[in-house]
């Protein structure tokens, strides 16, 4: 989406060890123009999968899925990363490590908004490793809730995220994919 | 705001100890079309005050935040409520006591998205003992901005949080007062 590659380029920074930084309108600033830009992407591309719900993780995937919750019609539940006070029992919940952070938090899901009839697509900002995405598919399954997608904003496709979700057979459509940051140098992947 | 109030009777819950459970539509899912409506009364009610940049907190202030910003055409930056791996320096920062959950922790926002140049606009989901909007006033002065209002989706209004931001001479709108929720029915505050 050459909108979003425009405002990587433009607004993102590359820091030592392939990390992209985004924090200027994805990841801590938010430019909701810009998400509704790609909320309508992930709509416009999923919209004949039946979906009916959209599944994120907080906090920077919110953005995102809320624009393409408002673009299909469907409500967003976020994935929250340990679980709150008001919501203890009553769970579906993955385990996820983080490369970043180099630790492992739970991810979790009130099993009263998502079940066996749910189609959902999985919205997330990010894919690297894929593991956020991974424990997702892991809670979609518990429910057992069909999985018609996962839509990424940046797709850093020099790792291994893409290859393990395909390999669960889930189709996986990123806005912006990341071919290499090396020599702090963005380059996207090019699809002729 | 009469369709935040429905919304709240239909799908809130009242837990014991005054806790309102809105899971449903803003804490955990969330209903894109009904933040959507939030976002523009947020705009419409501040759209005279030079607003620059609207400020909240992760994660549920994000949706309706990101609303507002949009109907406003300015970004929004939600502060981090811990410091993040890529996010180290460069910060202004504020402790907040959370009386849910008998905690503190640290709100932040990176010095490189909130100047004195800045006329801000702070969104929270919640009002209630007032502490996580009291940290974001603090974070505006630090950074010498200056604030606009504070806007709430929801306050309880039979604690002390109004008081508290009041005195600190800013204007709280808030779109749905709580009069109390004493023997799990929730009554409104009635403004004729």
């Amino acid at each position: 989406m050459k909108l979003l590659e425009e405002a990587i380029r433009e607004k993102g920074t590359v820091l030592p060890g392939n990390v992209l930084k985004v924090d200027a309108f994805l990841n801590h600033q938010i430019d909701p123009a810009l998400m509704q830009k790609l909320g309508a992407e992930f709509a416009e591309h999923f919209t004949s999968k039946g979906i009916t719900k959209i599944v994120t993780i907080e906090s920077s995937g919110i953005a995102p899925a809320v624009f393409a919750g408002l673009a299909l019609g469907v409500p967003v539940v976020f994935a929250r990363k340990k679980k709150s006070v008001t919501l203890k029992d009553n769970l579906y919940s993955a385990s996820v490590y983080s490369y970043t952070k180099q630790e492992t938090s739970d991810i979790s899901v009130s099993k009263s908004f998502l079940t066996s009839d749910d189609t959902i697509l999985i919205i997330d900002d990010f894919l690297a490793n894929g593991q956020a995405a991974l424990g997702l598919l892991e809670i979609a399954e518990e429910a057992q809730a069909a999985v018609a997608g996962i839509g990424i904003v940046i797709e850093k496709s020099f790792q291994q995220g893409r290859k393990l979700l395909q390999e669960t057979g889930v189709e996986v459509y990123s806005l912006a994919r990341i071919a290499s940051l090396e020599n702090e140098t963005i380059q996207f992947v090019r699809e002729d």
